[in-house]
């Protein structure tokens, strides 16, 4: 088989507006006492890709708000793991983004599972962390 | 001076019906990009503290939700930081604990901020995972 | 039920002069080949919990010293760890803390446990490191 | 301004054949003595990058060579890191994924950087770590 | 210039009877809030580099016990640390290991300095981890 | 058994020009989904093999390139690894680094096996980072 034989690439899965921010696989060290994913790490990539999604219109921000995170599925070990945004308001100096997390199951049919889904408030700050309304670009 | 000269060991701060579930000192690993601690620390903390709330309830939880979660002030390498308790609600199957997370600055007037507070929702499980009921104990 | 029906919390288990400094639970990631929490991880929280315990008497302390640290039982992840703290002695710059470390474990009867115990001496510094007097507040 | 208002979102910036495996962001703990992102922990980001390319063809792999790894230009905590892959060439039991890693500068212009490419070879193998044939599905 | 013309490697610093175990860089996520490097992360190491010592002697130790540890000289972020071992006593369970940890300096004149010094007594345990005489090879 | 009786240390095993570098044991923080070492583990710490061996010639070093990296066997949760370097060029600012890292089994006959291998190729950098002549010292 030469590379001309290779098939194409899987397709980025959530359909616009959702835009990919973050992909991971996750590893033993990300485990909970339940041999899961711990919540924690989610929250972490969640708030990262959340923050991911303010850039195109901030240029530094800090999480303020978290509301409505649920966690409708574990994750395992070896899940491809996609953090997909939705920036769903622009305040004066307010931003807030929908993640939505899904997992790609490493065994059996691959299948595609929607894992979490969370929506986060973020502040345009400057250097000092004062809030600084958001410019339209 | 001796062992017999020490004074008194500092109280715990935060008034019944709030019971303290973890507290640490955090370090430079814990940072984000802005050199403050990064949110997902504290999601994770908090996700623990609030399952060690339904310990005296359950013997085994999921998380399934966090209903709102406000940061309030950052918090700064070396702070004390101190993660509260609530059971504010137990259903059949699920149970709710408030988390209010306090930090003591390292320096200066080590004053007392409430940081960051949450709601979780959390399920109790038998060990595949099935909800089952909280029975009272 | 009724967030009124919510029973009491638990109560701290270590009797004065023993001050609670640190609480957590530790993960897979915390653990070492045998599959039990790593003694390096319990060392860590165990210095950095004596530490909060000279916050009373010192500014900034540099470890210099652990006597004695015996490991009793091992600690398996899901328990609920405690460092309890005694300061035993100040002296002209060095202060003496006794930690006491308790689990309670997760499965079973929820029985807590002394699992670890040390001493450490701190030298109260300088922003420069130097040995500095430890001044009685 | 409203979500209707709300511009559309970044697009994925590398062409076909190239497909996005993983993308993150850094933080200050994944940084090296120099202050910039440690290599190692790239490397890790690309190995993993790899083995998600070979799940199109593959349902175990584990990695056997990276023939030529480059590193461009540093890599910064807060960029947006994407390592994107081809897979170039599937023999009787393995298969070879070119990772291109490209960082999004979080400051300035964030102008597009191809920061590190590598070349990695993983075998397709068995429950028992043994070789196994890659099966054209 | 060529290969030929590299000059010889260093060389191994520690005399007999000291034997190295554990030789490491450390980096930014292993400093405490005074950026050096974190007492736990060497206290880590220490018992790792104990436990290496003990392995032609016994096949599985537990940490029972730290007689004394002393903390010499801060170690920076970049040191090369070596662990150095000698075995001080072999009683019928219970095995003691001294371990010498040496700083290489980044900067400067790259000084060697004895950082910091520990024994440690290890139990040889069997796979139950009850405690098992140590057998003469 | 008295430390008179204490049988000699483990020799170092590689023979010249190869020269120690790291070593380490690793741990299950440092596994992959596979239940082995993860190979971007090893990775970084060949990184930093390398860049110790190029101490004897440069005071700062950035990694430009890795050129055939192998990967001949799994390493173990609590195999002892060992990563040996030798300095095989030194060009005008480049200096080329082999590492090869070498396990020794934690279970059985502790046979030593040599696990990876690599060739690394590092630049001599300025405070600035830009590149700078290797001056024979």
């Amino acid at each position: 088989m030469t590379a001309s034989d290779v098939p194409p690439a899987p397709t980025i899965h959530m359909a616009p507006p959702l835009s990919p921010a973050i992909r991971v696989t996750l590893m033993p060290k990300d485990t909970n006492s339940h041999g899961t994913i711990f919540g924690g790490v989610l929250l972490s990539y969640i708030d990262l890709a959340g923050a991911i999604a303010t850039r195109g219109y901030c240029d530094r921000v800090v999480t303020i708000k978290m509301t409505e995170v649920v966690f409708h599925q574990p994750v395992f070990v070896g899940d491809i793991v996609s953090f997909y945004t939705e920036v769903t308001r622009i305040g004066k100096t307010s931003i807030t983004v929908k993640v939505v997390v899904e997992a790609e199951r490493w065994r059996g049919d691959r299948e595609l599972t929607k894992v979490t889904e969370a929506e986060i408030v973020y502040v345009n700050v400057d250097a000092d962390r004062k809030p600084t309304p958001i410019v339209r670009r």
